[in-house]
């Protein structure tokens, strides 16, 4: 976590590429319609990409019209299994001169994603980095819930064993007060997050539960735990952000 | 913070409007660019607007090629002197059937903004809430700061008080290996909380400058607090967002 001193010579490097961050579709209903014209440009305009799944991107570029041959463009695997070390191989093209994309699989990428250490590992070799806009699903989830918006955390995922997520439950109600909490889940373990919210939770504390955002079954609703366990939504399958608050 | 016995009945209410959450562009660089077709798809299908400012209102109408008169559209704000008995009469065109748009002044409404209030108001009397993509200066510079992505708090404004604020920035820090940290400040006041950053961080404490997000003047780097101390930059009236990491 310390400086390299590349940085210093940001300035100067004319000759290194950008590295830009590509937002994608939050589902199956295809990327253009909620991707700006700004970032659209870009991505048309690109040769390389740093991906999570080649062949889900692949997907995403035919869904927006990319222009080039797909079998031309390049792609190369950035995912949970990718080590610091292997972070040098990444970077050299842009050091190069060359511009790449760094797309995530759904939403925005290095937000609950992986990502975000190439791109600190670009902004200490003085690559440019410039974050495209798109749709995430956090933000579209905080603005929707009518909660707290001048003060919120988000979590990322809870802990999957039973007992350890409802203690963690328990542990983001007590801070639901001063900001809004918000989480997400792997959409086949909804329910069972769903489940111990309403077995842990305060009867007159606010879930907000965000589902299939942008997509035509979308569903937002805000109740407080007393109201949601009198009819529990199915949210087996379904992406879904939820969120906590209590007043204050 | 009671549900009310109108969210109940949602289901049976086919003739209630909708309230789309519409974002606005980042600065005068004209909003065309930054928004998705979805996104102004609903904005120039809708003919009354939720405003915080009717003129800017007005001026972010004209750019995304509003195709109606603008002297027939109508404007209610919704600001931070609104208070919670005048949300009804906001409320009531909308219970009645029609949809309207709630705009914020500068990206997302309600991130960072009034607006969660007439949110709140519109899921307890069943009124679908409906939010659109565009830019968040918030999501766009946690992307772009290669910070942990996968945890991170918004604080909002930090306190003006030169004392209060050294306070506050010195709590934020001491969770900066947590989560990241981020906050932002009204334009003006951006040198003053450098200042404060520079003086109360510790030197190896990381700090993301992302300021003038998606406009021409676009600057964004993370660099330890000693480094940025060697050659601060300008920030004065430059809307920003600051970050805070640490090495956990």
């Amino acid at each position: 976590m310390r400086a390299s001193p590349l940085s210093e010579s940001r300035a100067a490097r004319f000759g290194t590429g950008t590295l830009y961050l590509v937002p994608v579709a939050l589902g199956d209903g295809g990327a253009s319609p909620v991707l700006p014209p700004a970032t659209l440009e870009v991505v048309r305009s690109l040769h390389a990409f740093v991906v999570e799944n080649a062949k889900s991107a692949r997907r995403f570029l035919k869904s927006v019209a990319y222009p080039h041959p797909l079998r031309q463009a390049r792609f190369c695997v950035l995912d949970e299994h990718t080590r610091e070390g292997d972070l040098d191989a990444l970077l050299a093209p842009l050091l190069a001169g060359e511009d790449w994309g760094l797309m995530s699989e759904a939403g925005c990428p290095t937000v609950a994603d992986p990502g975000a250490a190439l791109v600190r590992r670009a902004h200490d070799a003085g690559v440019r980095v410039v974050p495209l806009v798109g749709p995430s699903s956090i933000v579209l989830a905080l603005m929707a819930s009518g909660m707290n918006g001048q003060r919120f955390t988000f979590h990322g995922y809870l802990p999957v064993d039973r007992a350890e997520r409802a203690a963690r439950v328990r542990e983001i109600e007590a801070r639901a007060h001063q900001a809004t909490q918000v989480f997400i889940e792997t959409p086949y373990r909804n329910p069972a997050l769903l489940q111990s919210l309403l077995e842990t939770c305060r009867a007159d504390t606010l879930l907000c539960i965000a589902a299939d955002l942008t997509l035509p079954a979308e569903f937002i609703a805000t109740r407080v735990i007393a109201d949601w366990k009198k009819k529990p939504p199915d949210l087996n399958q379904r992406p879904a952000v939820f969120l906590l608050s209590r007043a204050s």
